[in-house]
């Protein structure tokens, strides 16, 4: 077996521990493809008076759901068909995209953390029975961290803090600026969206590194 | 003015001075976006007997450049039009994608150093006068820093070894297993794709730091 084989075996054999084997400080990683929350009454001026999302699956975070339902996305250069609604209802209507999908529609979305829409982009959302244009609600979901007090506490981390996020796939990455979002409502999961996925070879199954900045970020 | 504009601010002129402020030991980043090299004999078959390629600019490493010809190229579930042509034409032809694109065409190309295409992805090239299935020759280039020998001993490293590069922009990010090519013809200047690009908010202007990796990798 010459010298590469037997160097692409073992780096497999290592890439493939580090996903299965997590350890005590490690991180579940979650790819969010692109996705929608949409508030009642935009549901309802896309789908019909009094129309109710149904559940296709439950996601990880307790009490959320990926819809059946999808909507198509619109922007100066070019539009996104089939992006998927997440349920419930919210009060405010968002949409995330990855970097990637914002050059497609022609949009430059700021990168923010999710609810905050304040002067974020403009999109236009198509439904089956009508469509509307938001002055704002399209971002790119900062990378965050969901967790329970009690993870906050073992990690060593506050709510709000960011923190770094070692993944050793055969991409190794690192990703900064990771905000910590806690709650006893959420189950321990950080989430990338699709352009980090690609970037660093992460899926389902693969687990970060939690590391804290040192001083002042 | 609030808090938040505050910030915003803050963190914009952080950034561009970040850009703009190349230190002694960063590095110059480019962005590649999918392109392919293709051989002399692969150029005639899509575009016609004794076809030369027409620079349509230089690109900034010596000699190559960017052709005004592109193809198509096809996999199973989709395809990628207006696929830029570098040239020279070379040896062997060779096909450079994100893992976003990868998805788009649903094929699997390995991650690969520039002309490494041993049993890599098999790919169909569509041109104006032929197309041709290439049973290997697609691949997901592996992120790498180009670098004259006084670089090389300026960093203190050598070609062929992997270092990390951090690179401080939105999204703060730092890629592993960067590999070091070294050679007079170079110029230094690191490449990543379009999906390191994008979750790691890199573009033209941006600059890296060179991580050495403590111990073996």
């Amino acid at each position: 077996m010459d010298q590469q084989a037997i160097q692409s075996i073992v780096e497999e054999v290592v890439s493939r521990l580090s996903v299965m084997k997590p350890t005590k400080r490690s991180i579940p990683m979650a790819v969010s493809a692109r996705h929608c929350h949409l508030s009642q009454s935009d549901l309802e001026a896309l789908f019909g008076e009094g129309y109710e999302l149904t559940k296709k699956a439950d996601l990880s975070q307790p009490g959320q759901f990926a819809a059946n339902e999808s909507i198509t996305i619109v922007g100066p250069r070019g539009s996104l068909e089939k992006v998927r609604i997440l349920g419930p209802a919210r009060n405010i209507t968002q949409v995330e995209v990855s970097q990637t999908d914002s050059v497609k529609l022609g949009l430059k979305p700021p990168l923010r953390e999710s609810g905050d829409i304040k002067e974020s982009a403009p999109i236009t959302l198509v439904g089956p029975k009508g469509s509307l244009y938001k002055k704002e609600g399209l971002i790119i979901a900062q990378a965050h961290i969901h967790m329970t007090p009690e993870d906050a506490s073992l990690f060593g981390v506050d709510n709000s803090e960011y923190v770094k996020i070692e993944v050793n796939g055969e991409r190794p990455i690192t990703l900064g600026k990771v905000l910590i979002r806690v709650s006893p409502r959420y189950k321990l999961e950080m989430h990338v969206d699709t352009d980090e996925a690609n970037a660093g070879s992460i899926s389902r199954g693969s687990v970060g590194k939690l590391i804290k900045y040192e001083g002042t970020l």
